[in-house]
């Protein structure tokens, strides 16, 4: 590798973020009438009109305008359109009679569906703590901090660790089985881990920090494979292995079959979540001032079982999931594991120096500058064939949205700054 | 057994409660200067003056009046005394910085140890939820509901399960070792059941039996031994047994040696914390309204146990403890193992229907009636030697008050009335 070419690539991605990807949103997404964002468009980025506002789309988009604006991007305009988000967030869409944020509001801000779900609630306390790093509103971390201590009141297992997921309006835990009452998720645990990062960054307080090295702990000792260090997506209460299902209540378009079941259901493991639990693991110990040497051997293992299985060295990209011994079960390519591959392979290269992890990323970068995203739109395309035929078009909807794809740009452009200035 | 013979043992307990045991403290108690309740009476009942007012105590009063008021004693005159001692507890005792409730206070009300003791907040949980199922003054349940949240948020271990026990004024847990923040033990684990089952008696709410179920549980699979059944008292974070050490900050003297350690630090078992264990998870139960035959082999172990190995055939009266598989390593007489034996055998027999913890009830009774209680004073001598010689003598303390001795007498007269009627 030589200094011109991570330039170069430095300046795709920059060229991209600030003249297609960031404008692409702030074009469209400001909902004037109603308040809020905008987050249903099409592959024109025309705006479809469903009636949907997401806790994860509208807490995402506030992440997004909140990091980027803290990354030195947009004058100001991004701080202005983050207040505006967390207005809404904070006006219609927190629960005033039992606390916690609803799950889906319609875009008049009336509740569609009241459940008290923690993958959203994880997303509120992410975004919030980041809006208050960002703009220094202290209305963001004032509910992030009451969401985490609802969290901790409602949510955690005192009996066997690690936290329940899914909640009635009233904090009832929900049943067993597609209502999700009984499971425990690699999904929601890495994003309380990225979200207790924050809050902590933002508050310096000793009960946050607590708590993320014990949401760490969770993630080492009970969800990642202990021999292959991937993440097993689905557990029972115990932490015995559950087979992956569907649940009623979703964030996005799993690949299951008709009755709701994967095909290979106790043996999946999905590479851009490994990719990002990675560099999510190695953000969290920066800020916690913790060396990244004592998980050196996991990040390392885990890193190589991107490269070594999850990388198409054929058509480029990331595949979407295989066993956790190795190999692929499915070829198809989804944005946000793109997005998150690129930001852990920058990490592993900075990490381990190891040329292998920068030819990777060059793989996946053109993957995506070359077939995902949707020229002369400027936002990805949410799924493609192996080969890089789109197969879904929408450039947004409530569980495809800019964290991944702004966010990836944001952090490779400061990783790839990194890599310059040492060469 | 037969009738006459359970009304006249009836009939001495509640002569001793009434005209005794309440009179000693009704009489004494109330601090008319300062607020709240003496504690600390010498061997004839004379205030010894010293300055303390520990939050045990304080909640355990508290406690003792509340719920022998709301057991039909007192004309209303406990219910008063109640009241006067939550007005120190709410209004001297909660730290209205950092919340909950000082560790410590001299008697003007002026902190003394400021650190945040979950033993200490159990009793408080415990005693204000009974308060106000009692009195109907709101303020105990509010209270009581702010140190459950409390100790959700900052207490409960998210990785391994259970809760931290020791933290400093802020809630930072404090160090290892003898600060104990590297510790669980039965004692708190068992008493945060009692705290629990109290405060959802009270409110009803899901999340508070959601977190006693849990608490049971824990006792259940993690600290009761898996064969015996017995209680191991110390663990470390991940639940391996830890060697039992004397902590700085304590609340009883358990007799260590010289370095603050037992002789045998992982064989111990303390039959008055089995027995007390034993009954508290059947009320438990009984509250929760679940049948308490799911627990009935470990409720026959425990109660046969506690009946072969800690009641002294010779002396009458309970043993301090002995190792898990049987036998016995101290065979002093504690006033409050006494008193919690009591309500276990009268629970097993009105359980099993067999003689032998009627017998082993009796034994005891009369060791309590015949040699532990200081006549014509009305208070219990807090240890004997096994042949019923006090070694210490006072009659309050700190660490020794009327919770064990008055709930000892208010529920085995209700249990005796049970058993009456049944004859």
């Amino acid at each position: 590798m030589n200094r011109e070419e991570v330039i170069k690539l430095k300046d795709e991605a920059k060229n991209h973020l600030v003249n297609e990807l960031l404008p692409f949103w702030t074009s469209r997404m400001t909902d004037t009438k109603n308040g809020g964002f905008l987050t249903h468009f099409d592959k024109d980025g025309k705006d479809t009109g469903e009636d949907e506002k997401s806790l994860i789309a509208q807490t995402r988009c506030l992440y997004t305008l909140a990091s980027a604006h803290r990354a030195g991007y947009g004058d100001g305009k991004l701080a202005e359109m983050a207040r505006h988000g967390a207005d809404f967030l904070i006006n219609k869409m927190w629960d005033r009679e039992y606390e916690g944020f609803y799950w889906m509001m319609d875009r008049k801000g009336d509740v569609k569906i009241d459940k008290k779900i923690i993958y959203g609630q994880s997303f509120a306390i992410y975004s919030l703590s980041e809006y208050t790093l960002a703009t220094g509103d202290r209305r963001g971390i004032e509910y992030a901090e009451k969401v985490f201590d609802l969290i901790q009141k409602y949510c955690a297992d005192t009996m066997y660790g690690g936290y329940w997921e899914m909640f009635e309006r009233d904090w009832v835990l929900r049943g067993p089985g597609s209502s999700g009452g009984d499971r425990k998720t690699l999904d929601v645990h890495m994003h309380l881990m990225e979200a207790f990062t924050t809050l902590y960054e933002c508050t310096g307080k000793d009960v946050h920090r607590r708590k993320l090295l014990e949401v760490i702990e969770i993630l080492q000792k009970r969800i990642n494979h202990p021999e292959y260090r991937t993440g097993i997506p689905q557990f029972y209460k115990d932490w015995s292995i559950a087979p992956q299902i569907k649940f009623e209540i979703i964030w996005g378009w799993d690949r299951f079959t008709g009755e709701g079941k994967k095909v290979n259901v106790t043996d999946n493991t999905c590479f851009g979540h490994n990719a990002e639990f990675a560099w999510l693991l190695n953000h969290a110990l920066q800020i916690l001032k913790i060396d990244n040497g004592i998980y050196r051997q996991d990040f390392r293992t885990i890193f190589d079982h991107v490269v070594r299985n999850g990388i198409d060295m054929e058509f480029g990209g990331v595949f979407v999931e295989g066993p956790h011994s190795g190999g692929v079960s499915d070829m198809e390519k989804e944005f946000w594991q793109q997005a998150e591959v690129l930001t852990a392979l920058l990490d592993a290269f900075i990490m381990f120096k190891n040329i292998n992890y920068w030819d990777a990323y060059k793989n996946v970068h053109r993957f995506v500058f070359d077939k995902m995203i949707n020229k002369g739109v400027g936002e990805w395309y949410p799924l493609m064939t192996r080969e890089g035929v789109p197969i879904w078009k929408h450039m947004g909807h409530s569980w495809k949205i800019n964290y991944h794809t702004v966010r990836s740009m944001v952090l490779s452009i400061k990783r790839m700054d990194r890599i310059i200035s040492g060469l």
